[in-house]
């Protein structure tokens, strides 16, 4: 897996929500170096599952991880358990991306240590939007652990 | 102490710095409901020091915190600890906004749960670009824990 120039780590399963999302962020010029990965069983592989990944120190995380909450097979809320729990993992900078807006999730996923919680605008134009505040914020701005 | 509308409090001595901020953040037209407050001991005060606090889990507390590092009587670092380490105040959003670029410093708040970490922009129209996406990201973006 090219994990190497990962700038952006997407966890979405929805492809409209990919494509919309992908769209948004390559529309700001920010970064072209997005991998997208379609459930939390691949999330975690991403950082857990491979010799050469994360956990040897050698090649730096994503500056930030966008995660859905509804996964398939693992779902989010363990996802950033398991990211956020290991030593390795818990400082890249970790996004909740969600279409819920129910306390339960946001006081949970804040409990976990989330960095950040955002409610996916429905608005087409709002959407491009916020992917385009994010990106600037998460890419830009913020100075993640590894530079 | 007034600190029901508080969106954004700014733990910043320098009194440059915090003019220079505060200039900023509102240009943006974002808010202006800032509180600041100058040392370590007065941010912890803010929080914990009064009967009508957010202890009391019936005011909200802040949208995010900026806060220095290096600050009078009690520092940033131990600011950071104590508001991550209780879970009154844990799930507020702190960005550690500082000149150090020190990998000491940025790994240390990230092992301590800061939400985000910024180095200040020393040019001045940087700086201000800066705030504006800051106060974008955290006043309209992010869902809080207590909207």
């Amino acid at each position: 897996m090219e994990n190497e120039k990962v700038e952006i780590l997407l966890v979405e399963d929805n492809p409209n929500d990919v494509e919309l999302t992908l769209h948004a962020l390559k529309k700001s010029h920010l970064t072209n170096n997005i991998h997208v990965v379609r459930d939390g069983e691949e999330a975690l592989a991403f950082f857990f599952g491979n010799p050469d990944n994360i956990l040897d120190k050698k090649i730096p995380g994503p500056k930030v991880i966008l995660l859905d909450l509804k996964l398939p097979k693992i779902d989010g809320m363990e996802v950033l358990r398991q990211l956020k729990g290991n030593p390795a993992t818990k400082s890249i900078p970790v996004v909740v991306l969600t279409s819920s807006n129910e306390e339960r999730d946001i006081v949970e996923t804040y409990s976990l240590g989330v960095n950040s919680y955002i409610v996916k605008p429905v608005d087409f134009a709002k959407f491009v939007q916020a992917m385009h505040t994010l990106g600037m914020y998460w890419l830009m701005l913020n100075r993640p652990l590894q530079d």
